[in-house]
């Protein structure tokens, strides 16, 4: 028969991208929309970049090593030694985004039916991952009211069976911008240690850090060396969204060899992203200094339009470009859909991804919406100002 | 417990991996190695497709649409057109090379422990991507003695279970440069109708077919239409390997909406490299034309030189750059490790895939070899007299 397998049937669409055609259709009637939507910066990509594309000289694009291209895997070692993470290349190897990096190392470590403990609300993505390899997720709840912050150790330790694997962690946090605390990640080592668990951490938001204290990676921690998987990417980092490239990075010998074996199936990961990422290596601090003077400028605008909002909460977020907020109305989705169908302000409006899809419970995030800072300071006024309004025009306002 | 998953466990080093740290030796002795063992074409890429990649005035490189770049999609639609394949851009999607669209498909069609029939030898990493979504792969045998010929359909009739849900082919054929008929193809198409199964046409070697009827595809097939996936890259048509760009198209409408969830997840395919494919299609119908005259020359020189060495038979490959050897060996993995380590003729040696590791079948193809034709005439020239030197050389002689 030719019936699709059953992940294929449960594979979800995108709620964001479901709405899609509601945006084309105003589109289409001449408004204006604002996308705080999606994690798609308009911040330039660094010069340099796009100069190592333009200026290849190659007549032919061969394949690239399976781990990726020695030149950028050891510029990519010297990056991480500057910020303290002590590794060399060859535990490094690079993927295809961040996307590959997650769902090889859930491949790598789960069979099926074993067990991921994540921290809800979390990237929507990563239940696709879990669903293609079988793995199941078991969430933690946190709480937007606490800036959802790391839940107490003895929620970890009740959520722990014998089919756990792994934690998995994203930090800078999408969709929370949440930064976790040093001491916070100690405890989770701790409980890592403990139970021999993997842990799985999403770092791809390193440079998009706010607090006071530098980031701290999961790499960092003591004791732990073989337990941790950090998954990277270039698409934020340097607003090379579309080159692919991401990198699993472990100093778990026996994880890196299976890696590699993964690694040499699918042959390579891109030859042109990898030139783009390596060259991207040399911009210089003030790249990262001016964007992420621009972010904080952003997010400071967002924040403090939102919660002057009658009814809205938004948590400051201290990393990554996104922030969640509690609004008074009844369901996000319906909404988002009602922003893009029936409603605009002067020709305006905005899109927002609705919270709900970044919960693995049922029913949580009903309330809330994510919204990205990723447009300018004009725009993001002018998307305030929008949604403003709309929440007084909500026929499902609370 | 940090123990890995059976599936990483299991996950197989590629057999010509394994063989590389030995030519690296070879090559630090001041030895010549000859690749023929991988399928790495010398040939230029298209000059279209470089300057597309030079000429990009982006500053920032966004995520593309998830299921391709729509100009691409559009373009790779009239392509298809152009050879008789009548489908429309929604029934393509842009994958990260062949490898993704092929997984990808065995995802969206197979629950754990489906089976797929495959004609053996075939394409090594095909195992890798069963095995990474945990179907199992039910081989019916090839015999180099009539050129790799499809079996009689009587084998797949035997072939077939419950838990068949496709037939997976390459053609023209890697590792064995087999093309199938027009008569064969319908009759498989029989098949797949007869037991409703899926049928996988990997032909990214279509625009190397060196028989007097045009390249056969399977899409052409009448009354399968839901049925046929194919598979396709730019990797061998363009010498585009690095940029890892290929497709999944279709005309079921249930598996393509899977497959765009399923593309969803990973975001998109790489930006860069689906900018050089769309320059690509602009090369013109000579680049083609003296490619193919080019591997013709070559495959003649390659099964010449072979056929003359006393023990040993290589069909005529029709298509692709590859062709199968049966040596007067004892073993095709110890010999190709000699070739490197203990061998070599004026300073020069040869590099070949052995063949055991293109068979499911355990025993299989042991005093076989893969040969590719991807050198240039002199290259190939001496190759094949440091084969034949070798071959008398060699104390596992038959």
């Amino acid at each position: 028969m030719l019936n699709l397998s059953r992940k294929a049937e449960q594979m979800p669409a995108s709620p964001i991208r479901k709405l899609v055609p509601f945006a084309d259709e105003a589109k289409k009637k001449g408004i204006k929309v604002y996308h705080l939507n999606i994690g798609q910066p308009d911040i330039e990509s660094p010069k340099e970049a796009i100069k190592a594309v333009k200026d290849i000289e190659m007549k032919l694009i061969e394949y690239p090593h399976s781990a990726g291209i020695p030149s950028y895997r050891n510029k990519l070692a010297e990056y991480y030694r500057r910020i303290g993470i002590d590794i060399t290349p060859d535990e490094i190897i690079v993927t295809n985004g961040g996307s590959e990096a997650i769902s090889m190392a859930i491949s790598i470590i789960c069979n099926p039916e074993d067990e991921i403990i994540v921290l809800e609300p979390f990237y929507t993505n990563y239940s696709a991952f879990a669903l293609q390899n079988d793995a199941r997720f078991r969430p933690i709840s946190c709480k937007i009211e606490n800036g959802f912050a790391l839940p107490p150790i003895e929620e970890f330790e009740k959520a722990i069976t014998p089919k756990t694997k792994a934690i998995l962690i994203c930090n800078p946090g999408n969709p929370t911008g949440t930064v976790y605390t040093r001491k916070e990640l100690e405890q989770l080592g701790e409980i890592i240690r403990k139970h021999n668990l993997f842990l799985i951490a999403d770092e791809v938001y390193r440079e998009f850090c706010y607090t006071e204290e530098p980031h701290f990676s999961c790499m960092y921690l003591k004791g732990v060396e073989n337990n941790v998987i950090l998954v990277d990417s270039v698409s934020k980092r340097y607003s090379l969204c579309g080159v692919r490239i991401g990198a699993l990075v472990s100093r778990n010998k026996e994880l890196m060899s299976a890696a590699l074996r993964y690694s040499q199936a699918r042959l390579c990961s891109p030859a042109l992203g990898q030139i783009a990422s390596e060259g991207a290596l040399d911009a210089p601090e003030e790249y990262f200094k001016s964007v992420k003077d621009e972010y904080i400028k952003r997010r400071n605008i967002l924040l403090e339009a939102l919660n002057k909002m009658e009814g809205v909460f938004s948590p400051m977020p201290m990393g990554a470009f996104y922030t969640m907020a509690r609004l008074p109305i009844d369901d996000g989705d319906r909404f988002a859909q009602w922003l893009l169908q029936e409603f605009n302000y002067e020709g305006q409006t905005v899109m927002v991804a609705p919270a709900a899809g970044f919960y693995a419970t049922p029913g949580m995030g009903k309330d809330e919406v994510r919204l990205a800072y990723v447009l300018k300071e004009e725009d993001l006024r002018a998307a305030m100002k929008c949604l403003e309004i709309a929440l007084r025009q909500y026929p499902g306002r609370k």
